[in-house]
């Protein structure tokens, strides 16, 4: 298996940090994965508010159920669309969960931890006006992101069969075996 | 660099193809890729559908303004949210552009070009017609892939500092240098 590939499959939701702090170069790194996902026409309709500040921190921990996910987190990386730059609703969407997924991959390839938090946007307008965010910008998630504590979190998902079909719906995909 | 980063950062979208076959090993660890990204409450909204018959690619082919790109690639990967899975519209719409990203990484980690279909949408019942998928599958992209063909493609991003902030809207993330 490629490392790529390896990295995609192994990948997993992390919500418990150290107190390491993560480097300035490591969050450019992760802000640089964000803006090469594709987007519809290129359109580039994302933008990030990457957040430090412990004072930041707490209050927008005060916009979500996880709480303790973002009171744990030494980065924050706040994604927005901007609607100035959209084109299409459901395509600059979709360009949004391609981004996050980028920044949630070199997360992992660098050995960070990282969750993407969505439960948030129930509150939105709050984290937009704790950030000073225009209302042009439409909270997407909140990445909270550091150095992994404790142990490797496990997941699952429904057999590819279930998901994926051969040609037509109703002919369901037939597993040949181990990936690569 | 690490090469997930690499991987992410060099990926260009290919729109030719050689006449080479996909293996159905390298299918399957797309597919694979793509239901290992992560979801909201890993609710797991999206379905697959690989099309790889010629009747049906001359089918699809004219549902959108690209065929030229759909007729040249032998796989084609149409993806879906499927309504009965969903529980929250936007992330749904996110889980799909992020599963959408794992396969494009996957394919260029294989040295297969892919390339993300959007345009296609306009014509997105066609599709659900030409592949019998059910009324409760919405169509979010298709992929078109294979193995390239031709010159490497070059793209293009706004400046960091353009699209990224430090802890507030409005000051600008300052580039510190060479990712990694």
């Amino acid at each position: 298996m490629n490392p790529i590939i390896d990295a995609i499959l192994s990948r997993r939701s992390i919500r418990k940090f150290t107190q390491e702090p993560v480097g300035e170069k490591e969050i450019e790194t992760i802000l640089n994965c964000g803006i090469w996902a594709p987007s519809g026409l290129n359109n580039q309709p994302c933008r990030y508010i990457v957040v430090q500040e412990r004072s930041n921190i707490v209050d927008i921990a005060d916009c979500t159920h996880y709480s303790d996910v973002v009171l744990n987190a030494p980065v924050l990386i706040a994604v927005f669309l901007d609607k100035d730059a959209m084109y299409n609703y459901v395509k600059d969407v979709q360009a949004a969960g391609a981004s996050i997924q980028n920044m949630l991959l070199s997360c992992h390839s660098m050995g960070l931890g990282a969750v993407w938090l969505g439960e948030i946007l129930n509150q939105k307008e709050k984290v937009n006006s704790i950030l000073e965010a225009p209302d042009s910008f439409e909270l997407m998630a909140v990445l909270a992101i550091g150095h992994p504590k404790g142990d490797k979190r496990t997941s699952s998902r429904r057999a590819l069969g279930e998901m994926a079909f051969n040609e037509m719906y109703g002919s369901n995909w037939v597993e040949r075996g181990e990936e690569n």
